[in-house]
């Protein structure tokens, strides 16, 4: 076992659009550990357009990270060591832990072991059987009540949380739209995905996005499922049912402004259209976790539901990855390989 | 019966705050009625600043008023000819109506007799017990969800339907804290509706609000019954407690906005604390309006709910009153007068 760490630290807080001057990687050593604790060898991080919001000095629902601290992220990793009895080195955990070759941590809601047997890619319990399916399972179907027939909306469709509740909206029988960022993307929604129209959204405005919106969902959207914000959402509202529901995941649009986001002058349809409008954390839904895994990984080894994944190897790479990422440059659900022992 | 029909029509839509030139009263013949018609004199006029949003080109719940045309709210009328069996001269109507001495219409879901004898007022059936307060009514207790305990906001309090709001929460033991603009509102709210706090939004910038909220709701907001929008709610967003709920009834701040509405800078908080924001209709909420009645004419009878008319008498007195309306001048909800047959 190494008697030294290296973390990828937060130098300094992004205004803006973050560069890799905010970032570096330290060496720190490894704390003893203390009664109840085990030590990872992290395998697999996960990398999380959640983080930006993570490093700016706005509250969020986890803690801001902080300066000269080591990134967070969910990881999944090897126990090397424990003081925990029920925590055996050689078993998998999965928790939200250090970017880091190793983390410290103890058994929690969030910390669960995982038996890397079942699944076909250890990979997946970072992405599709991780947060990120849970948060398109429980957002689309606990706050957005898709029933069949009904037209559901996906912004952000060809990214990791997107794309599984763009495919879970079409499992449930819904006329599906994804909205994305090139021809490629779309293509990759309509072909792939088998979503029903795919909607480019690069240099349009709220006017266009409207028109294409209305095109591509000609009956109305009853259920948005926003990842985005800013325009988006603001052409969504014009473009939503007599009591449409819209699942507020995130609002990557917003997180890399310098000044305020755009107005929602699409606000009044909230009333005019008797709109429900429900923010959502997945952790909410933590005892509900087992259930929603049991139907992902089903859906998953059914084939029912298609995940891309972009595997970067290496610590080195998380700041690069992580940049690509906000700027939509991914091809899928963004994780970093920090050992070759796990395909 | 008269031959000719003053009505207060639209001359030309409003930019930015309507003024007295957008409207003029004419006079036209009153058509023969058809089978199932009747006519009412109007007795009472509801001003509400609904009205405001009809004006503009920009779609609404409700029909948008044409240029030339008669404004419409909702009236109180007595019957004074029918082509409807179930309907006799005499009997007394509210409905939505044109804005006019006489008023042509046909029974229907939102037009319904009423037994003067049974409240102190008659002019309550356009207000307290009419669709001021079934808005209030259903907003709150149906989207708003409020248990005891909980700390309830409400912007506009001193209004029509913001009074009724703040007071039902009262009566659900609710801590209650109310917005309006001046000193003088304020004090009314908590000396004569008895809220636990009220905050005076005039000259305060978002960040000052914020603030002014926090004090006066040290344990965080639950349920904001808002009817104003712009940076009220904006700063009411910072202020929510987790899986807090918005009613959204009206955005008074931003009817009369010649540009895009200010941006919700705070509207991340919907996602960080789990946040439902529901738009909402009262006419959705049809088919319970008589038990909701049934609740909110035994509070008014009880003097639970107290609640405060400016009645202005005559036809001509209504474009002045609806403007003192907009501009926030009224004591009260705003109602018109055209006889003074009834008290």
């Amino acid at each position: 076992m190494t008697t030294f760490n290296r973390r990828v630290i937060l130098r300094s807080r992004p205004v803006g659009i973050p560069t890799a001057d905010n970032f570096a990687i330290d060496q720190a050593p490894l704390p003893p550990l203390e009664p109840g604790e085990f030590l990872l060898r992290n395998v697999y991080v996960s990398l999380d357009p959640g983080i930006r919001q993570r490093l700016s000095q706005v509250d969020s629902y986890v803690a801001l990270i902080r300066l000269g601290e080591a990134l967070t992220s969910t990881t999944l990793g090897e126990v090397v060591a424990s003081r925990d009895p029920s925590v055996q080195p050689g078993e998998h955990v999965v928790g939200f832990h250090t970017v880091s070759d190793y983390s410290v941590t103890r058994r929690g809601p969030l910390t669960r072991k995982v038996d890397l047997t079942r699944t076909f890619c250890a990979s997946n319990h970072l992405s599709v059987l991780g947060m990120t399916g849970l948060t398109a399972y429980f957002g689309l179907l606990d706050i957005g009540l898709p029933t069949s027939g009904e037209t559901v909306m996906v912004s952000a469709a060809a990214g990791a949380v997107g794309s599984v509740a763009a495919q879970i909206a079409k499992l449930k029988g819904c006329r599906v739209v994804g909205i994305a960022g090139g021809a490629r993307k779309c293509a990759i929604l309509v072909e792939e995905f088998g979503l029903d129209a795919a909607i480019d959204y690069q240099q349009k405005d709220l006017a266009l996005l409207s028109v294409m919106m209305r095109e591509a969902a000609p009956k109305g959207v009853d259920v948005f499922f926003d990842n985005v914000g800013g325009i988006q959402l603001d052409a969504a509202l014009a473009c939503m049912n007599d009591r449409g529901r819209i699942a507020l995941c995130g609002l990557i649009a917003q997180y890399n402004l310098r000044g305020p986001p755009p107005p929602l002058t699409n606000l009044f349809k909230m009333i005019a259209k008797s709109l429900r409008m429900e923010g959502f954390v997945v952790l909410t839904y933590a005892d509900r976790f087992s259930e929603a895994l049991d139907d992902l990984e089903r859906w998953v080894n059914e084939g029912k539901i298609i995940f891309r994944e972009q595997i970067e190897e290496g610590l080195e790479r998380a700041v690069p990855s992580f940049l690509q990422l906000l700027d939509g440059g991914n091809h899928g659900k963004m994780i970093l390989r920090l050992s070759d022992t796990y395909a």
